[in-house]
C-alpha cells in the first residue's frame, strides 16, 4: 500500500475521454491512485463540487527570449510560469530562439539556465532562423537531448526561412525525430502590402490586419503542407486565425496526412475591429496572424469540434503596453510595423476557453481537456507524463470551481505585462488550486510555488512524429531509398 | 477502504485518451480503484504483459429479431452475446423491430423477454418501419423508459420510410430526446436497378453490388443529413461503406452539424470482388450496403483517423450459409435479391480492428478504444457506465494479449452462424478474458457467463442527442417557435 | 446573288463567341449574308450605334397553362409572346402540363391550338405529373413529334414525382431522346415546414421563404443529380436560387456529368426581404424557390461566369396581383401557401440581365448572348435555327440601343399582368426592334406582329441529350446491357 | 459590293459558338462576307465536305529563343511557323526571353528581327527572369508597344522568380495592362528531389517525373493564385498537367477570380510511363511539368469541358533527339536533369485535339475552336482580329477534312525536330489548306507561304487583363488607394 503525499478528495476528475467522481492519490509527485475512499494523505485537498483537471499544457508561449527584433521580455521564467500556473497551466513549451547568423547550442544552454527559474515544468522548441551547415550539424545532438520540436517561421526578416531551408529542416526533423511547427504567413506578400500601406500613409494599428490578410496565411499553410507532404514529414501549423487556413489543414488531413493545427484564444475572441480601438489601444490587440472576423471565430470553433484544430495554445507574448519596453517603444505614432507583435495569454487561456467553450456549450469538458492539455502533451511527446490524470502521470493538476464567476482584471494574472486583451471580460469557471508534480503552486490566487521548482522535460522519440510511410513517387527523398509496393 | 472483488494486476490499461500501467480494483461490479500495488482482491487476475481495455460496445447488431422478410435468426441472445463476449465485447445494442402495420410496445416487451437470456448487458434501438399515429403516440413512453435511439431505414420494402415519415420521426426524436440512426440507401434506385438486373438475367451474388452502387448510398446520406439539418436533429448514419458517403458526412460536420458516422469491419476488409467467389460462396459476403473497393477501404481508414467516422460496429447479421434457414434458403440459384443480407461479426469485430488498425499502425490504441467502445457508449448514452475504464464505470473489461496470433476459424466464434467472412485470416492480438460487471464471461475461449447475467441498459437523456440550436431560418419547425438572434 | 428581304445595316453583331461590325442580310426569314456593304434590301433597318443580337430564347415560361391548383393565366399566347418580343425575346418554350390522373396527348393537342396565337416561335416542355403506364406509352410518339423535353417537379401536391417515378421518366427520356428538366425542391420538407409555420400562425408572404429554405433545394438537387448519374441521363435543374444548390451542380459537372443549371433574373435581383414588403406587396415577389440573400446573388453571378449556370430564363408566371384571379385570389389574409407562386418576367429578362450583367461589367456581351439565347437554344435542340446570328439561322434578331436608359414601368411590358417586380428599376440598354424570322414584331415599343405569326418548333434528337456512356457499375440499367471496358 | 480576293465555297464554318454552312468571302486579307451564293472570287476554294475553321492560335510555343541553359533551337521562325501552319495554326505567340542580369529591350528588338522570317502572324510574351529596377522601368514602354503578356517562371535556376519578384511583376502588369502567365512548379522542391535522386543514382529519364511530382505543381499554382488574388491581378497558369493543379485553378475561379488555365496535348496523351521507354527514347517525352497518369488525362478532359482549362497550346519546344544539339547533347548517360526539356508540337496540336476531342466525342466542334483558337485569341488580346471567322476578322483559316485519316509521321510536320512524340499515332481529321490573311500558306502538305509573310501583332489593352475590383482588404495595394464600399 502506498502512502499518499496528497489526496484530492471528492472531486470530479476529467480526462480527454472521461468524467468521473474519484479521489486522486498522489505520491512522489505522481498520480498513484484513483478511487473512492482513498486512505488519508499527508495533505488532503477537498475538491467537493470541484473539477479535477489535468494541468494545462501550453505548447506555444514566448518567455524570456532574447530580443530578436522584437521586445517581448516583460516576463521571466519566474513570472511567466507563475502566471501560467495561476491560470491552471502546469507545463509550458517556450522557444529557444536562434539569432540569425549565430549558433544554437550555446543559445540553448543559456536558455536552460534562464528556465531554471521556472515554477512549473517546461520544455523548449528550438527556433531555427538560419539552417546553416553548422546549425544543421548541431541539431541532432540537441534533439537527442530531448528538444524534439523545431519551430520555423515563414515570415519576419529576422527569422524567415525560404522553401529550400524549410525542406532541409523538414528532412532533418524526420531523420532525427523531431516535430516541425510552423508560423505560416507569406513573408514577401506581407512586405509588399506593408510597403504599399506605408507609402499610402496607412500605418495605424488597424492597418496591421490589412498588411497580413487571410490569404497570406492560407498561402503559407498550403505551401508548407505541400512541402511536408513531399517529404512525408508530420508538421504542426501554429495559431490558425481563420477559416481559409484551417480549411487547407482539413484538406490535408482528409488526404490522410499528419498535418496538425493549432489556434489561440485571441482568434476565438478578438476581431480585426479590436485593432481599431482609440488612443493607440488597438496596439494592445496587435498580433500575428491578425485577428479576423466573427464568422472566422465561429468557423474556428467548428474546426475545433471536428478535430481539425486539436490544440489551443496561448502564444503568450509578454509585451507591455504603456512602456518604452512594450507596444509603445516607438511611441503612439509608430507605424504598425514597428509595434511589437503578440498578446499576453498564459493565465487567461484556460479560463477563457472553459467559459466560452464548455460554459457556452460549444465543446464538452473532455474536449476542453483534450485541446488544452492532452493533445499538446501528445503532440509534443510528453504524454502520458503530462496531459492527463492517470496512474503514473505527473500530478500536474488544476482544481477548478466550474461555477465561479470572475471578471478578468490584469492584476489577477501574475504576469509582468501591464494589460490583458480580456480586461473586464466575465468568465465562469476558474482554477482555484494548481499542483505541479503534487505540490501546490497556486492556491486561490496566491503563488505558492518557487522559482526553481520546475524541471526541464527532455523528450524522447514518440508516435506523432513518425512519418506515414506514404510517398508521392516510388522514391523517399529523405531516406534516399526506393519504395517497393 | 474498499474490499476488492477482483483485482486485475500489472496490466496496461487503455482508455480513449490514455495508456498507463495500473492495477484495476473492482467491487460491486464497478471499477473502484486504479493504482499500483492495490490490496489483494478476492479474485486476482494477472495481466502482466496484457492490455486491459474497456469491453467493446457494439452499437449495431441484429440478434433474435423477429423475421421481417429476412432470416437472420441463427443467434439467440444467449449465443449472440456469448459470441460478442468471446470477441471482447461487453455491451450490445440490438434492434426491436416494428413489423409494418403493427405496434411497437408489445413487440418491445417481447423483445425484452428474449433479451433476458443475454450474458452481457444490452440495450435496444427501436426500429420504426411505420410511424403511424399510434406508433408515434406510443414512442414517448418507450423513450422515457430508456430506449433512446430509433433506427430508420431508407430502403427495404418492409421497413422503408419516405421523407415525410422520416421528418416526423426526426422531429419526435428531438422532442422526446432520442437519437435517430439511419440505414441510408435510396430505395427506389435500388429497386430500379434490381429490376433492370433481373430483367437482364444478372442475378448472381456479385450483382448485388451492382444493384446498390455507392451513389445510392451517397444520395440517401445527403438527403437524410439535409432533413436533419432542417430540423436541427443529431443523427447517426450507419455502416458507411465508402468514400462518397463518408464525404457527405464530413461536409455536414464541417458545417458544424451533429452528424455522426459509423462503419463496420466488413467495409474495411471486403470488396465487391468477394461477392464473386465461386460456388455461391459470394453469398456469404453479401451485405448492405455492398462492400466497395480497396480505395474505399483506405479512404475509410482516413475518415476514421480524422474522426469523421467515430464508430466501428459489427452490424452482426446471424444468417447461416449452408442451410435452408440461411443464405441458401432459396437455393444457390436464388437471385441476389432473395439472399438474406448481412454477415456475422460480433466476435471478430475487435480482433480484426485491433490487428488491422493498431497492429498495422493505422490507428493508435486509444483510437481503437474510442471507435469500438467509448464513442458508441457516448453516442448512445451509456457512458460513463460503459465504454471506459474509470472510477465508477461498470467493470466491463477485456484483457488482451496484444501479441497472440490467431488464425480465425468459425469454431472460435461461439455464434450459431456456420461461417465467418474472415475464415483463415490471421490476426495478432486477441481478447483472453472478458469481464462483465466484474464477472468473467469468457476466459481463454471458454464461455463462463450464463444466460441471464446481462441486464438491460435503460438510457436517460444525454449530450449527444441535444440539438445545436442552429436554424436555417428564424423559425424552429420542431418547437414551432421563433428564433431571436 | 440573293435578294434581301431585309438588311440590318451598320450595326454591331454579337454571338456567343464574337462581336463584329456587319450588315445582316435576310431572305426567306433567314440570315443569308453577313458582311459589309451588302446590297440594298427590300427593307432597310439602320442599326448605326446599335447592337444586333440573336433574339432571346426563353426556355422556361408559363403561358396559358390550364390552371393546376394555381392561377397563372393572365397571359395568353398572344399577350405573352408580345411581351417576350417587347423584351427582345423571339422564342419561348412553355409547358404543356399534365393534370394528374389525366393523359397527355389530348392536352398537348389542345395546347398546340392555344399556341397558334403566338406572335413568335415556340416549343413545349411536356410536364409529367403522373407517369402512369398510359402516359409513358404515349410519350415516345410525342417526343418523336418534336417535344424533346420533359419537365418534372419534385414538389407541389399536384405534380410532385417520387424517386421511382423520376427514375422511370429519366430512363424513358434517355431511351427516347428527350431532356428532363427539374423543379428541385424537397416536397415533404416544404410540407413539414409549411404545416409547422401555419400551426404557429406564421403565414405572411415572408414566411414563404421560411417554408422552403435553401436546404430543401440543395437536397432535391443532389438527389435528382444522383438519380440521373445512376442512369447516365443528362438533366437540367431549373431556377437555381442560391449558392448551395449551384454548388451541387458544380460538383456534378466536375465529376464529368451532364448536369445543366439555370437561374432567373429574380434570383439575381430579389432577396427574401422583398417578400416582407408592406400591404401584402410582398406577395408580388413570392416565387419558388424563394429569393435568397445578397450573398447568394453574388454567388450566382460567379456561377454564371464559370459556366456552372449556363442559362438565365424568366420562369414567367403571369399571376396578376390586385385581382381575384391573381395573388389576391384568396384575399390579403391568405396564408402564403395559398398565394399563387411566381413572378412575371418575359419582357424584363433581357433588359435586366443586359443592364446588371453587361452594363455593370459582370459578364461580357458574348456571355449575355450565350446565357439568354445560344445556350438555351443548344440545350433544347433548336440551335442553330435559333440562338445565334449565323448564315442559315432564322432571322430572329433584337436590335438594342446599348445606351438607352429606361425606367421599368409595367405599362412598357405588354403582358396582361398588373405589376412587375422591377417597377421603377432603371436599366441601361433596351431592345428597340425585334424581328422574328425577318419580320418586325416589335418596334420602339409598338407591337407589329400578329397572333398566328409564330410557329411550333418541332425538335429532333440533338447532342445535349446524348448520354455520356459512363456507368457507375459494369451494367447500364437503362439499356439493360453489360458494359465492357 | 465588294470584290472578293478569295471565296471559300460550300464549306461548313465553325466558330466557338456556331456551326453553319456558308461561303466565306475574303478581301484585303479579311473576312468580309459570310453567306450563300457569294459572287465569284478571284480565287475560289472548294470546301465541299470540309470544315472551315479559324486558324489555330498557339499562345505558348518556343521558337528561336536564345539558349538559356537549354537547347531548343532546332526551329527558326521560318520552320516553326511553317510547321504551325501545316497543322492548321495561323498565329503563334512565342517568347522573348530575358537572360538573367541582362536587359529586355535590345533582346526584344533582336527577337523582332528573327521573327520577321515568320510565315504567319505572331506576337510575343516577354519572359522576365530578373525584374531589376532597370527591367521594370523598361517594361511599360514595351507593353505599350503591344507586348501585353509577361511570362514568369517559378522554377529553373536561370529564370526562377521568388515571391517578392513575382508580386512586383504582377503589380506592374496590372498597372500597365499586361497579362502575366506562369510556369508554376516549386523550384526548391524540385531541386531538393533532384539532388536526392541524383545522390541515390536515380537519374534515368523516368526519374524526371519523380523529381517534379504533381504536388510541386499544385503548390506553385496555389501560391501564385494567392499572390494574384492579393493584388487583384488576372493571371494564366501554363501547361496544367493533372487534376490537383487544375483543381486549385477551379477553386480560384469559383471564388470569382480571373485565374485562367491552360493545358497541352502532351498531358492529354502521354503518361509518366512514356519516360521509361527503352534506349533513352524516354528522353523524347521529357517535358515540364512531367506527364502524369491516365486518370489525370481523363480529369483534364473534364476540366476542359467545364471551362476550367480554357486553352490547349502546344508548348512546342524544338529540341532534337538524336543530335548533339538535342536531347542527346550530353549523351545517353546524361542524368535527366541535363536533358533538354520539352517536346515539339506546333504541327500536331490541332490534329491530335480534333481526333481525340471531337472525333472521340469528348468535346464538340465549337469547343475545339474555342480552346485552340478563340480563347487564346481573347486571353491574349488579339480577338476579334484572330481566333474566329467573323466579318472583319483576319482571314486566318484552316480548311479541314474531318474524315481524313492520317498516321502521324515526323516528316509530315515540317519542323526541324527529328521526332514527334506522336509518331505512328493515327488521327482522323486533318487540315488540308491553311490561309493566313487570305493567302494560302499550306496546301495539301506543301508549304506555299514565304518567310516574311507573317506580321507582328501589337496588342492594345483588352478585357481579360482588367482587374476585378475585388480586394481582400479595404485597400488596393497596387494603386495604393482606399476602397470604399
Amino acid at each position: 500500500m502506498i502512502d499518499f503525499d496528497v489526496v484530492i478528495r471528492n472531486g470530479t476528475v476529467a480526462t480527454a475521454s472521461d468524467v468521473f467522481a474519484a479521489d486522486v492519490g498522489i505520491a512522489g509527485g505522481k498520480v498513484v491512485a484513483l478511487g473512492t475512499g482513498l486512505a488519508l494523505g499527508r495533505k488532503e485537498i477537498d475538491a467537493t463540487g470541484r473539477l479535477v483537471l489535468p494541468g494545462g499544457v501550453d505548447s506555444h508561449c514566448h518567455i524570456e527570449e532574447p530580443a530578436v527584433g522584437q521586445v517581448h521580455n516583460a516576463d521571466t521564467f519566474a513570472s511567466g510560469t507563475a502566471s501560467a500556473a495561476a491560470g491552471g497551466t502546469t507545463t509550458v513549451i517556450s522557444f529557444s530562439q536562434q539569432v540569425k547568423g549565430e549558433g544554437i547550442t550555446q543559445q540553448l544552454a543559456d536558455y536552460h539556465i534562464k528556465a531554471e527559474q521556472a515554477l512549473i515544468d517546461y520544455s523548449f522548441h528550438i527556433v531555427i532562423s538560419d539552417p546553416s551547415p553548422e546549425v544543421m550539424a548541431a541539431l541532432p545532438a540537441l534533439i537527442e537531448q530531448g528538444h524534439r520540436s523545431i519551430k520555423i517561421f515563414l515570415t519576419y526578416d529576422s527569422v524567415v526561412l525560404d522553401d529550400e531551408q524549410t525542406l532541409n529542416v523538414l528532412a532533418l526533423a524526420r531523420q532525427e525525430g523531431a516535430l516541425v511547427t510552423v508560423h505560416a504567413e507569406n513573408h514577401s506578400a506581407i512586405k509588399f502590402l506593408t510597403n504599399a500601406l506605408e507609402k499610402a500613409g496607412l500605418t495605424l494599428p488597424k492597418h496591421h490586419a490589412w498588411a497580413k490578410p487571410m490569404v497570406v496565411e492560407r498561402e503559407a499553410c498550403h505551401r508548407v503542407i505541400a512541402l511536408a507532404e513531399l517529404l512525408d514529414v508530420p508538421i504542426q501549423i501554429f495559431h490558425v486565425s481563420g477559416a481559409e487556413a484551417a480549411e487547407e489543414i482539413r484538406r490535408a488531413q482528409n488526404r490522410g496526412l499528419k498535418i496538425f493545427g493549432e489556434t489561440c484564444p485571441q482568434y476565438l475572441m478578438l476581431t480585426a475591429e479590436d485593432l481599431n480601438r482609440p488612443n493607440f489601444e488597438g496596439a494592445k490587440f496587435l498580433c500575428s496572424p491578425a485577428p479576423r472576423t466573427r464568422a472566422d471565430q465561429e468557423a474556428l470553433w467548428d474546426y475545433i469540434r471536428t478535430g481539425v484544430l486539436g490544440i489551443v495554445s496561448s502564444d503568450h507574448a509578454p509585451n507591455r503596453f504603456d512602456d518604452v519596453h512594450g507596444k509603445k517603444v516607438r511611441g503612439t505614432d509608430a507605424p504598425f510595423s514597428a509595434i511589437p507583435n503578440g498578446v499576453p495569454g498564459l493565465a487567461t487561456r484556460l479560463p477563457i476557453l472553459f467559459s466560452e467553450g464548455v460554459g457556452k456549450g460549444r465543446i464538452d469538458l473532455q474536449t476542453f481537456v483534450a485541446i488544452t492539455s492532452t493533445n499538446p502533451a501528445k503532440l509534443f511527446g510528453i504524454h502520458p507524463q503530462k496531459g492527463t490524470i492517470a496512474i503514473g502521470a505527473d500530478a500536474d493538476i488544476a482544481i477548478w470551481d466550474p461555477n465561479k464567476t470572475v471578471t478578468i482584471r490584469n492584476e489577477l494574472l501574475h504576469h509582468q505585462v501591464d494589460y490583458t486583451v480580456y480586461e473586464g471580460v466575465e468568465v465562469t469557471g476558474w482554477p482555484e488550486i494548481t499542483l505541479s508534480r503534487g505540490k501546490v503552486v497556486v492556491e486561490n490566487g496566491e503563488i505558492r510555488g518557487k522559482p526553481g521548482d520546475g524541471r526541464f522535460l527532455a523528450r524522447g522519440p514518440y508516435d506523432a512524429i513518425k512519418p506515414l510511410g506514404r510517398h508521392v513517387t516510388p522514391f523517399d527523398p529523405v531516406s534516399g531509398t526506393l519504395i517497393d509496393n
